[in-house]
This record gives C-alpha cells, sequence and structure tokens, in this order.
C-alpha cells in the first residue's frame, strides 16, 4: 500500500504488510509520545479535525497525535449546521473545507458519508467514524494492542486464542477487528453472545474461509485458555425488555470473580470504552481497575501511537522523524510510561 | 490607509491604494498557502477567533490564515451566554477577552456590534461579519478573485462586465462588493433580479455617481459580454408562497445550459457560498463543477491569502516574511496549486 | 509545597511561602505576556483544557497562558455527553483523556469532581472551578491583583483595609480570597451585605482565629479608609421579591457619586467579573471606567501571569522561561502594557 497522499477510509485497505508498516512506525512514536524526545517533523501542517459528530475522546487524540509531531489543528465539533440547513451539499462543503488543511480527520454519523467527503476533498482524509460503518483506526489500535500485549506474553497474533463477548452483531469494533484479524494465521475465535446478538454472517464467512477456528456460543464456557477477552457493551435498548437484557447482562459481564474462575491468569482484558461503569450494567467491573492484564486504558495510549503512524506515512514523513528531533525540557509524567 | 494596529470592520475604510496593497500582499502569501515554503514571522502571536455566531468555513479560514504565518489561536464558537446573561456589557467583554490575544477575529449576529466591541479591544479587531452589516473579508476576497480571473483572461476590473443575480436587496455580499467595484472605473453592471429583491437606491447611487454603467433587469438576457458571473441565492422565504419563490427561481438559477445560452465560453462564475444544491433551488447547478470558469472554489482559496495578508499588515510583519521562512519538509496537496 | 508534578486543587494546599513562589514566578513572565520577548520553554508540552462546563474567559485564559509559554492546547467545551449518558465513570474518562496531554486544566458544575478526575488522571491537573467548590486560580489573581495595586499605593497586605461588598454568602470568590488573605498579618475586614447574604461562620472563625480585625456590617458607613473594595454581584432570585433585592442593590451598588464619598481617593476597585452593567442591577457602574484605581480589567491580566507562573511550576520549568527565550518581530498593543 503506498501511503502518501492517501485517504484511510477502510480497514479493508489493509494487507499484511501494510498492517505491519503502520505498527513499525507506531512503535518509532513511541519516544515521542512518551515526551522523551520531540519531533517538530510536521512543523506547519495544519490538520482540519472535522467532527460532525461529537466524540471527545477521538477528536482529542486525533489533534495530540498531531501536534506530537510539530502540526497545528484547526476543528469543529458538531454539525455545520447553516450549510447543510442551506442545502450544501458534502462535495462542496469537502472542497471548501479541505482548502483550509494539508490533512483531514473525520467522524459523521451517516455511513459513507467519509468517503463521499473524500472525493470532493483536495487533501488526504482519515475516517474518525462513519455511522455503524467503519472506523479503521480504532480497529488498528485494538489489533496493535494485541499484538504489543500477546507478545509481553511471549504469544503472537497467529495462533492465539480471543473471545470476543457481548453484543456482537452492532459493535462495529469486533466487525472491523475480525476483519484484520481474519489475515493472521489460525486464531481460535470464541464468540460468546445472546443469540440474537451474534457475529453476522458476512464476518463468520471471512473468518471460515481464512480457515480460522470459530466457536459461537451462548455461554462462558470454553475460554479457560483464552489469550485475549474483547468485553463490549450488552444495549439493553435493543432488548424487548429489561428483564431480557438484565438476564444476558448476567452472563456477559466481567469482573474479578468470573475472570479468576473463566480466564488463565495472563489473560489480556479489552474493551473499546466507554465502559457502563454502572452496577446494573458493568460489562466490565472496577474491581478488576488493577489488574495488570487489563489494557483498556492502554488502547488509548496506543491510539495515540497509531494515528501518528498514519499522519506520518499519509503527509511522507515516517522517515524524518528524527532528522527533526529536539530535546525535551519540561517535566512529564508521560516520560515515566 | 495605516494598517499597523488598525481595525478592520468595513470596506468604507479602503481606497484603491490599500486595495492593491492588500492584493500585493496577498500575492506574497502564495508559496505558504501552496506550502512551498513556511513562514514564521507570527511566531508567539495569538489570535483571538471569536465567533459569537457560528460560522464553520469562515471561522476556519481565518484560524488557517494565522496558523499559515506561524501565529496560535484560541477560539470560541457561539454565544458566551453565561456572561451575556448576567448582563454583561459588549464593552466589559472586549476588555476582558483582548486580554488574551494580539489581535481578533470576530463574528457577530448584531450589526454594529463587532465595531462596538473594538472600542472596547485593547487589540486590533477584524469583521468576520456582523449580522447584516459588514463581512469586509468576504467583499475583499471576491475583489480578489475577480481581479485574479480577469487577469487569466487578459482583462483588468476598469472596464469590465459583471453581471450580478438573484436576491440583490438582502445579499450583503452584492453591496460590499458593488462598494468596492465603484472606485474602479467605467465598470458595467447588470443587476438581474426580480423586482422585489433589486439592488438598494443607496447602492445604485454609488454606482450612478461614480460614473459605471448600469442595467437593473428581470431578465438574463443582455448578460452575454459579461466577464463576471455573480450568482447569489433566491431566499424563498423572502417571498408570499413557493410558487412564487420557484418561478423566480426558474430564471434565476444557473446550470451548464443556462451558461452556454447567455455568456461567454470564459465567463468567470461566482458565489459567496454556501450554494444550495438541492434540485428545487439550484441557483448554481452542480453539472457547472468541471466549468473551468467556475471560481468558487478559487474564492475560497483566495479568502486564506487575503486574510494572512490582513494579518500581515495588521501586525506589521508585511516586510519580514521571507526573513522568518523555513522549508516544508512533508508532502502536501496543496503544493499542487 | 513542591510544584513539580502536583495538583493544583484548592487554595488550602498555599501557604504563605508557596503564594509568594507564584507570585515571584508571575512577575517573571511578564515580559512575555507583554509580547517583549517570547519563550519557548514548553514546546511540544500539550495542555488538555478540558471545560465540561462552558466558561468562555477561564478557558482562554488558561489556554493562552499555556501557548505564551510555548505550548500547544487541546481542548473541549461542554459535557462529554456521549460518554457520561453510557455510564462511564469519571475514573475511566480521567485515565482516558490523560493520555492525551501534559498537564490538564479542567471545570465541571460538580463540587468535588476536580478532585476525583485528578485521582484517575496521570498528569497533574489544575482547578479551573468546580461548582461552588474552589476556583483556586482566581483566589491567586485577586490576591496577586491586590499585592500588586497596593504597592502601587506604597502599601502592603500586611495592614491592609479591605471592604468585602454584596453578596458574601454563596461568592465563592469572597471565600477563598479571605482564606488567602487569613495568611497575612493584622488585615481588617469590612464585610458589608445583607443580613441574609452575610459571610458564612466558618470563612468568620478563620479570620478571627488568624487575629484579623473584622467588622460584619448592612451599612456602607466605616469604608472611609479602606485600601480595596472588592464588589460582588447581587443575586435578585435569592430574595423574596425583587423590591428586596431592589432595596439591597440600593445600598451595595458602587458607582462615581458613591465611591467619591465613602472612599478614599486611591481605594483600589475590584470585581470577580462578569459585572452586570444594566442600569437596575448597576453593582459597579460604567461611570467608574475612567477611574485609575478601577483594577478589574487588570485582574483579567494578572489570570494569564498566574496561570503562566502555575504551569510553569507545575511542569518544573520556572528556572528556564529565559534560557528559551526568541525575540518578538510583530507588533502588538499588548508591548504597551
Amino acid at each position: 500500500m503506498h501511503f502518501t497522499g492517501a485517504n484511510i477510509l477502510s480497514v479493508k485497505q489493509f494487507d499484511a504488510e501494510a498492517i505491519q508498516q503502520v505498527f513499525s512506525i507506531a512503535d518509532q512514536m513511541q519516544p515521542y509520545a512518551h515526551r522523551k524526545k520531540r519531533t517538530k517533523v510536521l512543523d506547519g501542517a495544519i490538520l482540519g479535525n472535522l467532527f460532525f459528530e461529537p466524540s471527545t475522546r477521538t477528536r482529542v487524540s486525533f489533534g495530540t497525535a498531531f501536534n506530537l509531531l510539530g502540526g497545528e489543528v484547526r476543528e469543529t465539533t458538531g454539525m455545520e449546521s447553516s450549510a447543510i440547513a442551506k442545502g450544501e451539499s458534502l462535495y462542496d462543503t469537502a472542497r471548501v473545507l479541505s482548502s483550509y488543511s494539508d490533512i483531514i480527520a473525520m467522524r459523521h454519523p451517516k455511513a459513507g458519508s467519509v468517503a463521499e467527503f473524500a472525493d470532493g476533498s483536495r487533501v488526504p482524509v482519515i475516517n474518525g467514524g462513519d455511522g455503524a460503518n467503519e472506523h479503521p483506526t480504532q480497529a488498528l489500535l485494538d489489533l496493535y494492542t494485541i499484538q504489543k500485549e500477546l507478545l509481553h506474553n511471549q504469544l503472537t497474533v497467529d495462533g492465539m486464542h480471543i473471545c470476543m463477548v457481548g453484543d456482537l452483531k452492532y459493535g462495529r469494533t469486533v466487525h472491523s477487528l475480525s476483519k484484520l484479524l481474519s489475515m493472521y494465521k489460525n486464531v481460535r475465535f470464541t464468540l460468546i453472545s445472546p443469540r440474537e446478538l451474534s457475529m453476522p454472517d458476512d464476518i463468520l464467512s471471512i473468518l471460515d474461509s481464512a480457515g480460522h477456528r470459530v466457536t459461537v456460543t451462548e455461554k462462558i464456557e470454553g475460554s479457560l485458555d483464552a489469550d485475549i477477552v474483547y468485553q463490549t457493551r450488552i444495549q439493553q435498548e435493543r432488548f424487548a425488555n429489561l428483564q431480557d437484557a438484565d438476564q444476558y447482562r448476567g452472563k456477559f459481564r466481567l469482573n474479578h470473580e468470573i475472570y479468576t474462575r473463566h480466564y488463565k491468569p495472563n489473560t489480556v482484558i479489552m474493551h473499546p470504552l466507554p465502559r457502563d461503569s454502572r452496577a446494573e450494567a458493568n460489562e466490565l467491573d472496577n474491581d478488576l481497575n488493577q489488574n495488570p492484564n487489563l489494557a483498556i486504558f492502554r488502547q488509548a495510549d496506543n491510539g495515540v501511537l497509531i494515528r501518528m503512524a498514519l499522519f506520518a506515512l499519509t503527509l511522507g514523513v515516517e522517515n524524518l522523524l528524527q532528522k527533526y528531533e529536539t530535546d525535551v525540557v519540561w517535566h512529564s509524567a508521560k516520560a515515566n510510561l
């Protein structure tokens, strides 16, 4: 995959080589993300951080990643109501707003809108989430986290066992991650969900035809040798009534007691966040907060690295990072990471 | 006109010499806007980008222009509701907010509010639109676009023929542009609008007394030798009923067929944007999107140049741009402009 | 007090030595705030400016202070509605959002929330106001202003006479300021308010036990030798009816005539802002705008200095400011301050 000048719209664009290229650059971003060094390789470049749907953490993560490479950020939050009310096309919006920046990160509630915007844009566009469709940087940061966490446990993605738990039908995150994982070898998937919320057939087909071992189940049994457990939220609004939802949640929650009983001592715990910390939902209990295998906040850290890597690749500076390095003279808690 | 430290509140401040000064500096901004070079002449300066009325594109255009000169941007979108609800005067708001920046770009829904704010401000204020009153940077970028497009066709503003089409009564844009054009020589104006939406008398007087040739008409005939056609929106809410509005729109729209029949092959097409791309409105059809004379997106590009020029002049650095130049090392699609 | 890496959550953290340390660094910030010099000591550092409750001036003041030290600002305004609606804990929000910055300035409507956030944060947090609880940077800038204004009049905080006027019951500002002033010697407090809005007993106890001379009164008499008059707003919504409120306002307003009659020619006039400039409220009349003792806008200027000092101390660069100095080449009205 040729990154310079490219749009990043879908996980489908990435083959195994492209993924490893992104991850290799993400690794090189660590000294900058940890504030051990500073790089100004994007000095003078402007990110258009266009969040037509609010998402504080994704928006700030993109902005921070760009700042850490030395660039500036101009941004917008929420619908550009006046222009849309006046009937402006997404093409026009894209033509105009792309006048103001060198690269665009964009979120929009409508599936397909980011690709449509990219058609009108005169600069590369990175999809920050377009409705139920795609959120490729989330999928990449999930995979990057899995690879790093497994490496820490002296394991690899090839041959690993991942449990995905909860709402596997509507969760954009697990769909995209599954597509990426299908490119690896001999992955064992245990897909634990109520039947009504099971993984869609098209994803199952992709996994099957790639030769992976897939178990679809409604019960948590069989997870004892999982290397990764990826929890998702049970969305009670999908159910006929609260009792049904509560019954599912009872089965699909994860807390210290369940973890100890059903998983290995080093099974890595992931979640796309935000998690519902309320007792009645509790898909991932706070009593796991001190568990060293809880990787959910490392996912957020990794998101910055992945976004830095994509910016560097798209703007063609992945080999110039060190050349524009300077020292960091202030104290940062990040240096302890 | 002495620019350093001045407020930019109205097109009335500009004489022919001042306009040419702005345009000359805008021309010098091209290498920076096209990312061929970077200048850091405003390193450490802070723009207060105060949009008390939302306007994504104007706000981002001002912010981008400031970043491209090396400055930082602090901004606000929407009404400062709490302070206003507590009865704070615009004078107090101005005194306080001007503590935080070196220059302010401000939009506000109330006519006259930007000038009132400027009275309390301790730093220069650039009007980014104050209700129905003024939007001087839009008028300047329109004129700058006209001059550049005509030059490309080996023509000048002196002696040109411009058609203004649509709602000429309420359109702030065509009023300000007409005032600026009145300073040139021997311009021919064809003002095409329904009688109810015709150009106000005070603007007509200015054009008449400056000796320009003005034709007021409800029909598109007579436009065949126009050098510029400036389309505006027909605002259906101004009409008694939809049928009336539709009838007007039928006459005042512009599409490929009408363009070919009523204009020269090189008549430049302009519009203040956003345009209404819906079929029922269609003041400027998408079937003209590939027409090389369509200048509407070049208007947006020129807006950045004009705003950069005004910032440089107001902060007194128009002769220091090159001294603080650095190289651009990242890939930018802007370099192809 | 050890500042590097510390949270700034409450005025209670500050002893006399810590206060003088902050003020000494604030003094050193003047050439940068006045744009006589530029420092880039925080080059590459990122402020997370998280305003979960809107407050334009405090938000922009923090952002400007960080920019003036060379840092970048990522920010959010308003509630992160989606995450909270999905039941995310403040701990999770803090863990994630602190991934993106080196220091956080945070405002939140709920008392105690900033401290709770700080528990989850991996970087230092500065309280920008948490409901009725604390707003320590406001208290510090008020005290800094008092000290500077008194110095100009050849007076000191020790031994001064301050009148606090208006709503002393609900005003967070006067409570925090009183706590800070209690650390000085022999201050005379005249606390002028309607009985229903008098200073709470716990604050009076602090002042009493520190040996200060406190007069609680409903009448403005006895203010003739005050060195400072600190006006606050009378909030009519606290009263049974408008007439009662008006009666109080009649007594507790300040204008040129009252000032001349009840205060010394050099009594310094302060107010936390915004002030209600409407005639029916008028706690501080516009006819005092040209009075050289009116310090309310100098308070805003000082707020930038105090916030710069806190950032420098917290990030451990207070001794490196000059080392990373550069020249300012653009024209700034700030240079005349």
